[in-house]
């Protein structure tokens, strides 16, 4: 029998995705999965880095959770557990931590661009505001990785870094332990070719932090609204167009099928085509999209639904893995 | 009924511990203890961060344990467990990161020893040698006081640092989630007066470090050669001497009775009490105090001995503890 792969995804659980997600995250990663061994957790813990407010917590890992599932993730052929469900996480984390030299958390990505902030920000205390959720948060994430014994991990190019320290972190551990128990070294696996970047209803990058995000699952009233907002200039009904300086032609393009996509480009740049009936074109495709997802997702996310159970079972079976992963880092580090 | 205050006392796991902390640490805490809710615990993951060889750890953790216990350490009246059988410390470590400033790391008292015996080896990095272990290990030791809601956690006056860190972190927390749940503020208890410091062998304070040290239970035959060793001035048996200046005297005196202590300074002060004499009779009087304890410990530290079940059962009860806190900060922050 050959050697399975494990893929391991992690998800973060900051409040509903936007369509820009979609089309740049939740739908490779889905597509990538394929027939893999495949794996994804709800970083709930690394959330409570930043979100103190309970129930915005509570609501996003439920919301999120809610929303991969809807989105086709399969809990009968992939596993999905929340990372708070699985205590070999934390357990493993303080062993890392002891073969973990301090100086490469110092040169960690995500801190320096902290420090950088307050630098910028005239503030001499270069550590003001950082807490040590996100300066150990790479040695967390390497036990994310580790526990499961992963072998890929799919990421964005962003999260490049955190694999590599997986990998020195885990190095380092078989080089004391490797004896007794050696991990997997992890690998990333990245987005081939250049990431598909939604505009956002204002031209810029679709982006939570500019606001001009379409979330996922709005109702229907509200996602009309929303793509009615969209500026469009005022080239009259009856002149031609140029579809690629159009955002909602733009958007358009991700969602509709390429026959829809080039009748809409040929109609447009014929003149003819109104900027309004372009944008009710566009809430028809995007409502014809995620319309049966959101129903998927309005069950799913109300309270007492089977996402517990989903979530449930999947703890369980990543539990069978994270439980045999740590009995044999206690026995090699002598902690038996 | 009054409410009882839990006193928890943490156990280093570095080797069997010599006749200087039986003195200055074993036998105050075990008297301290008296009728309190009384815990203790070996730190076996602290010594994680300078151990990386397994059977030393094991044999360590072991040798420790069986040294308190065959020391007076009733497993009845107090709970003796290893914080490596508490998953609920590694996963509340995790919580506590999130509430816990860099800041207050970069100046805790070990982690700057550290950085400034690199300073003064001239080493260009401060960080040189320094893992993440020992770097959150005052975030560990929180979680270790905080899990089992303690309020008074008896240390030496170096520990002091680390009880006011727990009751700071105890406090940002309380701060942002007090509306459901609040950590009691533990507070350090320190010994009354000067601690008892015992001269080493060599005459300097007693210690691993100067390899100077009489370790608790040494066989009887090593015990006598090691006291013999004790250097000694040239002055002729018949000859007074002086107490106050004798290394042997100063050993005696911590462990005979006042009566025989008496007798022996009057003896020497007064000369015809030889060295070697004074020698015997020290020998002899560790021989009583240590002998007994020695043969409990004998028993204890063999492999399969009764140690393990006593440890389980203090896991357990700990367990109870850790178990029903941990659920109240999960659901305070919202990951319930």
């Amino acid at each position: 029998m050959a050697a399975t792969k494990t893929y391991l995804t992690g998800i973060q659980t900051s409040g509903m995705p936007h369509i820009g997600n979609y089309i740049g995250a939740i739908k490779p990663a889905l597509e990538a999965a394929g027939d893999n061994d495949t794996l994804y957790f709800l970083a709930d813990y690394h959330s409570l880095n930043s979100v103190k407010d309970p129930d915005k917590l509570r609501h996003d890992i439920r919301s999120v959770a809610a929303t991969w599932l809807a989105c086709g993730l399969d809990p009968e052929r992939t596993t999905i557990y929340r990372q708070s469900s699985i205590p070999e996480v934390f357990e493993l984390t303080t062993v890392l931590t002891t073969v973990t030299a301090k100086g490469l958390m110092n040169r960690a990505h995500a801190y320096k661009a902290a420090r950088d902030r307050n630098e910028a920000a005239g503030n001499a205390d270069l550590d003001a505001g950082v807490n040590m959720g996100l300066f150990n948060y790479p040695i967390l994430m390497a036990a994310d990785i580790l526990v499961m014994e992963a072998h890929v991990v799919p990421v964005g190019r962003d999260q490049a870094q955190h694999i590599e320290y997986a990998a020195d972190i885990a190095k380092s551990f078989n080089h004391l332990y490797g004896d007794s128990y050696s991990f997997p070294i992890p690998q990333g696996s990245f987005p081939e070719g250049e990431a598909s970047i939604l505009p956002g209803i204002d031209g810029r990058k679709m982006s939570k932090s500019y606001d001009n995000h379409i979330p996922i699952f709005l109702p229907e009233n509200k996602l009309k609204k929303l793509v009615r907002r969209i500026p469009t200039d005022s080239t009259p009904v009856e002149d031609p167009k140029d579809p690629d300086t159009s955002v909602p032609f733009q958007l358009l393009s991700q969602f509709a099928d390429k026959e829809r996509t080039a009748e809409t480009r040929k109609r447009l740049e014929a003149g003819g085509m109104g900027w309004g009936e372009l944008k009710n074109d566009l809430f028809e495709v995007l409502n014809a999209t995620f319309g049966p997802m959101r129903e998927r997702y309005d069950e799913l996310v109300a309270p007492g639904s089977e996402l517990d159970d989903i979530l449930e079972a999947g703890a369980a079976r990543a539990r069978e893995r994270s439980r045999a992963t740590l009995a044999k880092v206690r026995a090699a580090v002598g902690m038996d």
